[in-house]
């Protein structure tokens, strides 16, 4: 019986291991989890700050109680510290235990996941300076809001996270002011799609400061935060929250000799094999396959961790399987704003090689005569000639989001702006025009695609 | 110039009219309308009475004076008697001069829609039975609930315009009851799933007669409806709606001898032409071809209205255009349950002669820890062996029925349930669980195809 370990128990990682422990071979297997929590839903975590989820508990989709109940051997309070490819071992410390030991492996999969960038500010690890990527983290945030009772916070950074913080401090009550190196929010969207989502924070009551640099923070005599020092002047704070994004967690693999690629996540190919045989990687620590550029990307979502964990349980227990790649499908939302973006945009389009057309359209959520219908701008980015579909985005009121997922599938099957604005989607009034958006938009970037 | 004469200024004839006016080839163009209004939304009338909209005006999307601003000569109270297609013309009859005069064309468009059904159950025009098709039937189904305050209603049939009445009437106050001729509510939707339909009626209140047949109805001195005679006994009722469905008003085309299809409605290539040249069907009058099925289909649907409308008026003006066909995409709602679907269900699955595997899931619309989560039931019809997506079924909560939207491109683009499975959907925990509802159904489907 071959022995499979896991580096990293949350989605990637477990979900690996539930598909091997029921895999057509029977296979050994012990997850490490260097944590105390397993399966957790790191997307959740603002909306515990925002006082939507009340139960940070509730954000854990599977203890380690229950996947142990499931026959699967995981270990918490277990850090990885070391792989030796040649031996076919890692090294492991038990925090509890405060010891270390090697455990041999056949599979190895590396689900180290990623971890938030925290850049070296001066004062950056001063007390109400928080990033937001654990339970602990979250728990920690609603904590400060509630025993210091904070009037003015900033965000530093305008992705996902970070628009998501917004919403979630907005909630709470505070004076939220974003801090923004871009000159408009969300770097996966264009600047004009983008500028949408900056004019629904300031209808939200937030204070944009875009194009401008974090140079460091202003600490009081008891070490608490109460200022950041941009390049745009000072702004008060009490409460500070870093949203600058994720970097993989690949110390382990590159310490191990294992090959990174050109993104800097672990380099896999369509199986998630990394270069060294018998070594997987699945997750927010590995790359994938963009299936528009026809290169390597890397992109954290807990859409692909599952998927992809699925695909290494599989291959690690006698079922071939593929992972066929990405698109970059996201939605989110800021207060009553919602964002779906897929495939690639403008720019990336662009340095993918694409001689590019764009359209973008404004028109409603609903029949114009169905109470609350709301804005909804579409945006397609499109293949000149061909008129094939590379990418979409999204931004309007409530509905609005979700009207990705045709527009992904559309992106993923390779359609022609033309094809797609023939489709056959879904119209009543309470739930669209009977032009869809989305097809009115394909009609025009198909025509301006010719 | 060629002249094109349109019969019917709604969805079809009227988009019809609009593209062919700014065509390649300049035209010289009159529509006929034997009623008053033009482009008007007739899926918008239940919303109408059931008090979302509160003027009806708002439900004509273009006016007859907006169309002829926009250079279209359209004729309102003209109705269209005869077609003679050997001497290129029609007969017209002005309702306003009371006169009748013959008008030449070198292109024909046949618009004229569909009628309700209304069978002739002894009684059946009595006062207080309605249909609900044009803007005043809405306006005398509001008319006679203000006026007469009717306490108790049956609406006879479950179809879309059924339920969606159903929604109407009992958001107005009154106490609803169904009779239906099948076991379950929406013929289009799988039994399975017509029983969820049933079961959101049943929490609204509505008392279903499901299985029972209209026999006729019963009259009070004043000639008011006062009940409704059923197979299964007698319903008190003081006001009736019929959502029996519609047939498509083909006469003036079969008496001209221009061929209807297996399906009673107007046989069309995929330009839309009729069996006469120069002769064109465009709407609700009009078959077109089912891409999964590969058969003609009859779906009288405003999506499809002005879609062949805008193929039609591009052949009759220069420009080769093909109506790419339909896959049956619908949604509705009743209360907060909503409902889509799209492609063949099973049995009309089997009916095409397909091999076919069903599976059905229930899942939430959000992630299971974010407030409002709604249930969320998807079953999805595909090809034993191939594992071909044939059809999909979506009842939920809110935000359920325009997830169709993404399985109707996977049916369009004959997907296979397994690829459908690996996609790139978006997910953000307000918006989606982490597995979206339609992936999950898509894995379990193609492993019960394999």
């Amino acid at each position: 019986m071959s022995r499979v370990v896991i580096i990293g128990g949350d989605a990637a990682g477990m979900s690996a291991a539930a598909v091997a422990s029921r895999g057509a071979r029977p296979v050994e297997l012990v997850v490490f989890e260097r944590g105390e929590y397993t399966s957790f839903a790191a997307c959740g975590l603002p909306y515990f700050v925002g006082g939507q989820v009340t139960d940070a508990q509730a954000l854990v989709a599977r203890s380690p109680e229950k996947h142990r109940a499931n026959g699967i051997d995981v270990r918490t309070g277990h850090e990885v510290m070391a792989i030796d490819t040649a031996a076919r071992r890692v090294t492991v410390r038990s925090h509890a235990a405060a010891r270390e030991f090697t455990e041999p492996f056949d599979h190895l999969v590396i689900a180290t996941g990623a971890a938030p960038i925290r850049p070296p500010f001066p004062n950056v690890e001063a007390k109400g300076i928080h990033v937001i990527h654990t339970i602990p983290n979250a728990v920690a945030i609603d904590a400060m809001i509630r025993d210091r009772r904070p009037r003015r916070a900033v965000v530093v950074g305008a992705g996902y996270i970070g628009i998501e913080v917004v919403e979630a401090l907005v909630q709470r009550g505070l004076e939220v002011t974003v801090v923004e190196k871009l000159a408009t929010p969300m770097a996966t969207l264009d600047p004009d799609m983008g500028e949408r989502v900056a004019a629904a924070m300031r209808a939200m009551g937030v204070e944009l400061k875009l194009g401008i640099g974090v140079e460091g923070f202003e600490v009081d005599g008891d070490g608490w935060v109460r200022g950041v020092v941009t390049s745009g002047g000072d702004v008060p704070a009490e409460l500070v929250v870093l949203g600058l994004g994720v970097r993989p967690n690949v110390a382990l693999a590159r310490d191990a000799g294992i090959a990174l690629g050109p993104t800097g996540a672990i380099a896999t190919d369509a199986r998630m094999a990394t270069a060294v045989d018998g070594v997987w990687a699945a997750g927010d620590c590995a790359e994938s396959f963009h299936r528009v550029s026809e290169r390597p990307t890397w992109i954290a979502l807990g859409t692909h961790a599952n998927k992809q964990g699925r695909v290494v349980g599989s291959n690690v227990s006698g079922t071939h399987a593929r992972f066929p790649g990405v698109i970059g499908t996201a939605v989110t939302r800021v207060g009553t704003t919602e964002i779906g973006l897929t495939g690639l945009n403008e720019r990336a389009a662009r340095a993918a090689g694409f001689d590019v057309v764009a359209e973008s359209i404004e028109a409603l959520t609903r029949a114009h005569y169905y109470p609350d219908a709301a804005k909804i701008a579409v945006k397609l980015v499109a293949e000149r000639g061909s008129g094939r579909l590379l990418g979409a985005q999204i931004v309007g009121g409530p509905e609005s989001a979700k009207r990705i997922d045709a527009l992904a599938v559309a992106v993923w099957n390779a359609m022609t702006a033309d094809a797609f604005a023939q489709l056959d989607l879904g119209y009543a009034p309470p739930l669209s025009p009977v032009w869809d958006p989305t097809l009115i938009a394909a009609r025009l970037a198909a025509s301006k695609a010719r």
